[in-house]
């Protein structure tokens, strides 16, 4: 089937043009292929699409000749258009639909003959304010987004020619016994036409045994006894069974085979140890929101990171999109993404490739940082399109969370648990989708989200001197910006513009300067970069200066997170990823998939067990006082044996003892706090100096910290 | 229609003797009439009852003669049984049902001939614990209510005739215009048989002018200009329209009439003035619930109290119960009444009394201080029961709110945001009443609850020195208690008993004693009393003392929580009146009606209008130095002119000056912040000083502060 793109001023003019267009995909890639422009990430090019979306854009095809008589059991199915449409058949309106996420169908039968026109006109963006509908805010532009606002058809779609007999949907849902012990499994089947004893239920282990197989006429229940348990990463493993489904024709043969992989497991948000008795203020307040994951059982810390769109355009996302950054999500020990609700949901690729790799997603509405006031219109389109999303991921084993959106009862959102948007998506997650938690919005009391610098707070505080301060029980979003590195600058910065950067460049366009309202500096943060290390006089020098103090800061608030458990019991950095090259920017992967030094910082930051260090600050000058409070931090599910922590500094090449610790042997998941060791700093040698502690017989909990020497 | 009433061991056990029973009533009620018990509320009869609730109570009565053929439109109506219970005709069961806020009726056409036996078995009461129904907890024991369990059939029920053409319901909707200029009406008309062209629908004005007549065949809608809006206590009138709808017969009379009245008016719940402002801290969590009132467009201040049972039992609660109270409550200038969640929900005659007197209800479903697991029957239960509450009160005038429940989300209960009541009871307002706020519970954050003593926090902290530490969003409960006026001491108290108090008297069964766990000595404070005072030496004096307390302490409270505005924004003392005679109590209304001292104090510091002052303590010595923080408080609608206030001390009749305050002219419904002004302290005559504020020109704005000398 085969597509073409043209763009009108109006609903019901004719394009002048017609291009090529690629299905699912964006009118925005189509139209910029078709007439050879450069590289969207590249410079300023992204300004050249800003026309485009003002414009009807209208999708043509032709239905293909090969036709059952009179269009018999054909469908137009469409998976996602982004963002509102109206559907014609030879210039016949059948279809008015708004909302990326709702699917919709049209049944051709009768109507449709092979050579007729079919044509999916994709309606202007809708404005950004007032914030409406369920288009993705950050296409509006972000700090670490360009104003480039997507349209077009984002998802699979195409003809169907269904048989009258056939399965509409097969779902299985589970519930595990309190011992874990059995899986009380329910499949519901929905069927059209005559399918009694003819649908043939499998459930096939993780190796592809079939231990389960039930012929019957749809739905039904069995009981999977010493069921494996799928795990978060570092908790565990994640066997996969799948749940089959097949329609038997006469003969025997399966005509049509529905398959559904599932990991077996039981996720809740809860209080955590300790967490009722604290904060008895009298008088009382209620306590904090539960936040504490627990996975079949067992309270986990959520090494989290939060998930922004790979890509600017939804529809040229794929699993091949997805995979090697998930790749690295699990390689840095992470467990939990917070698919934030500035981006768009991801496709199912997106929840299987997490599922498989121990990923947990928090996933978000589409509502971030605006006031949705619950007008009927945007209430009916919230209604719709909450559904859809529900109830296309409610199978996926990797989603632990609903969550009602981002920053949305904060001032600058200023909805409130009254809104009644948040309180429409909670009924629909509770009305179709009852065992998972829902929370309104990120942050909830007493989460909390920022800072997103080095040093905050006017300076008075960074990053070690600020969140040992904080009381909070999960940090969702933290941040310290970094440059990319030099080979991304270079593929999108012009050579001229490169060194020294400046306003007013690409860098800018980029997100170097003045992305973050109020803090002109961002991402870049040249001030901060200078005051610990004066003017950096090569592009390299001051990439891999500001790109140390990224690795640093995210390194120092994981750690500090951590120790803060169990009052805290989740941390996520903002971001991991982003969805083109900023030249600078909070992600600690670059577009599309290159790690940056703080990457490896994360990863080490979330080992499951290290030694960890808290020092309460950055800057040091030698004659003083540096103190360091040695930590065994302990979140996976062994024991530590008794070991030895040997603490000293790096100072010019030269080890400079601090003090040792014997650590007593540890339960699973537990951390252990161990004594403050101290020196009197020697003079400065270069511009760092680094401490290190070294784990006898366990160097894979080696960790290292670098400090600066105060500038004189 | 004659109801007897017997008890059984089990559910098929016939009862050996049957007595007169009143429907709607409750089987203690009657039984105890039969057998001539004296009364429930004196001394210690009330443990007599005990087994009751044990029991299954078989309500008996006959069908009348004189029915139609073959019983035509004959229905069994039941608008509440507590709790449980199964309807037999001679013998056969026609229904099962749990809960006693949802309605049940069985249509008995065909099936009830005259003679037949009808009845409805009351089942035991369930177990407290685990609490997983829907029965008011108090009834199990609460610190200001025996345990004494209710059962039977406690609201209007009987059998009805119902012709085949009939109206099942008539019921007004409305929204106001954004600038309150018009009304959009709605009704919503469910009617049985051909009404074609036969419903008519008239709006009555305040003074009964018809104001709107139309004809039609049932639900329609209408605009009212110029609506006059109801509004609560103290902040305008409360005209009242009557929503009429009449079935015509062939010969236009009126075959069937159902009114509504209505107060036209618009509540919402608020962030105030300056609360996206506050709280800033970085990192960042959510800003606090909304919990300003927000009426007609006007951000009020609540004035509240909250609502316990007026009564044991719910089926002998009447409007005549409700009225002297309410008026009371009107009386107190409060214009808001948490009806908690400990307790049943009332009759519609409450909220109609309500109505009339301005007094918003903050209504909780009847969950309190409990772990109410989402058990599938606990949650079917709970959906019948909560839809059934909202069903029947949405169309009340007086309702603001409401609430999930008292105190779910601290150590005491464990409920949590993820807890499935919860989301339950949010998704059934919201589908069902979507114009009204919903709180999950009380409190909720930045709300407080407590504390429930004069002297606190081990004694460090009193009421004075206590809530001006605290920043609370709104101070739903808090309470000072006090002891009961003498004479109702004598009514339950055995003489022999009366004084000195002492353990294991009616004093400790009507609470005087240990009746607040962690606080022996709760409610009559005995400690406290003499620690300020010394030993009383007579039951007047002791009382007098420990109503001094209550009074001092309950101004303090409400005055700090005015001063506090806009920060804050509602206060609720707990408890307004109480469901029998105790010996002491927080309530400020003594069973059933009678004023404590502490009345009249609650009543001078919810003056809309007043001068006022911050004294950080209760106790001071001769020769400290007294301070006094001057306010003139303004919650009304109207201006303040300029006004001059002079404070001065009275110790042994002899006044001391502290200083004046030139007040400027002030705002509408904004309270102004005057000067401290001081005096060293003279010696000391008698156990008490008062400190004066006399505002010239307006008396009626005067206030008096009582404080303690301290004991040497």
């Amino acid at each position: 089937m085969s597509w073409t793109l043209g763009h009108s001023e109006t609903l019901d003019a004719k394009p002048d043009v017609f291009v090529p267009a690629t299905v699912p995909g964006a009118v925005q890639v189509d139209w910029a292929r078709a007439e050879r422009w450069p590289d969207v990430n590249q410079g300023d090019n992204f300004k050249a699409y800003g026309w485009m979306e003002s414009c009807y854009w209208h999708y043509r095809t032709r239905i293909p000749e090969g036709l059952p008589d009179h269009a018999k059991g054909l469908y137009f199915v469409c998976r996602g258009v982004d963002y509102a449409c109206t559907v014609r058949l030879n210039g016949q309106t059948l279809l008015e639909h708004e909302g990326m996420f709702a699917p919709f169908e049209i049944n051709l039968e009768g109507l449709a003959r092979p050579g007729d026109v079919l044509e999916v006109i994709v309606h202007p963006a809708p404005k950004a304010q007032p914030a409406q509908t369920t288009k993705p805010q950050v296409s509006y532009g972000w700090d670490f987004h360009p104003r480039l606002v997507p349209l077009g058809i984002w998802d699979e779609t195409g003809l169907e020619v269904r048989p009258e007999t056939r399965l509409r949907s097969a779902e299985l849902g589970y519930a595990l016994s309190d011992d874990f012990s059995s899986a009380d499994l329910q499949l519901n089947v929905e069927a059209a036409g005559p399918v009694a004893n003819s649908i043939l239920w499998e459930m096939l282990d993780p190796s592809g045994k079939v231990v389960l197989s039930r012929l019957g006429d749809g739905s039904q229940a069995a009981r999977l006894e010493h069921p494996l348990l799928w795990w978060p990463n570092g908790e565990g493993d994640q066997p996969l069974y799948t749940s089959r489904v097949a329609l038997l024709a006469p003969d025997g043969s399966r005509a049509q085979v529905l398959d559904q992989r599932v990991g077996l497991r039981r996720i809740r948000l809860v209080m955590g140890a300790g967490a009722w008795e604290r904060e008895r203020e009298n008088p009382v307040t209620q306590a904090p929101f539960p936040i504490t994951f627990e996975v079949n059982g067992r309270e986990i810390f959520a090494h989290g990171a939060n998930w922004v769109p790979p890509g600017i355009f939804p529809g040229t996302v794929d699993a091949s999109t997805y995979r090697p950054l998930l790749d690295l999500v699990a390689g840095a020990h992470l467990n939990l993404l917070r698919c934030w609700g500035g981006g768009f949901v991801n496709k199912d690729s997106f929840f299987e490739l997490c599922a498989e790799r121990g990923i947990m997603v928090w996933q978000e509405f589409p509502l971030a940082c605006n006031f949705y006031e619950g007008t009927p219109a945007y209430l009916a389109v919230l209604d719709r399109e909450s559904r859809a999303i529900i109830l296309r991921l409610r199978r996926q084993t990797a989603l632990a969370v609903w969550c009602g959106g981002n920053e949305l009862f904060n001032s600058w959102s200023r909805m409130t648990a009254q809104s009644l948007p948040i309180r429409l998506l909670d009924r629909n997650c509770l009305d179709l989708d009852p065992g998972r938690p829902f929370l309104p919005t990120s942050p909830v009391f007493n989460i909390r989200h920022g800072d997103y610098r080095f040093r905050v707070n006017g300076d008075k505080d960074d990053v070690f001197s600020l969140y040992p301060k904080c009381q909070a029980t999960a940090y969702m979003e933290f941040g310290v910006p970094g440059p990319s590195p030099v080979s991304v600058l270079k593929s999108v910065i012009p050579e001229s513009e490169l060194f020294p950067p400046r306003r007013g460049t690409a860098w800018e366009t980029h997100k170097g300067f003045g992305a973050w309202d109020g803090d002109r500096n961002s991402w870049l943060m040249l001030n901060q970069v200078d005051h610990y290390f004066g003017p950096s006089s090569t592009l390299e020098q001051l990439v891999s200066r500001g790109q140390l103090l990224q690795a640093v800061g995210l390194k120092a608030i994981y750690e500090e997170a951590r120790r803060q458990k169990p009052r805290c019991s989740a941390a996520a950095c903002w971001c991991f990823n982003e969805p083109w090259p900023n030249a600078a920017n909070n992600s600690v992967v670059a577009f599309p998939a290159v790690p940056k030094p703080a990457y490896r910082a994360v990863a080490d930051a979330n080992r499951p067990t290290l030694g960890s260090a808290r020092v309460l600050r950055f800057e040091w000058a030698p004659g003083e006082d540096f103190a360091a409070e040695l930590w065994l931090l302990n979140d996976s599910p062994g024991a530590t044996p008794a070991c030895e922590i040997d603490a000293l500094l790096l100072v010019g090449g030269k080890a400079v003892p601090l003090g040792a610790w014997s650590v007593p042997a540890g339960l699973p998941n537990l951390n252990q706090q161990g004594p403050k060791v101290g020196v009197t700093l020697p003079a400065a040698t270069g511009e760092t100096f680094d401490l290190l502690l070294r784990v006898r017989g366990h160097p894979e909990w080696d960790s290292t910290y670098t400090f600066a020497w105060k500038r004189t």
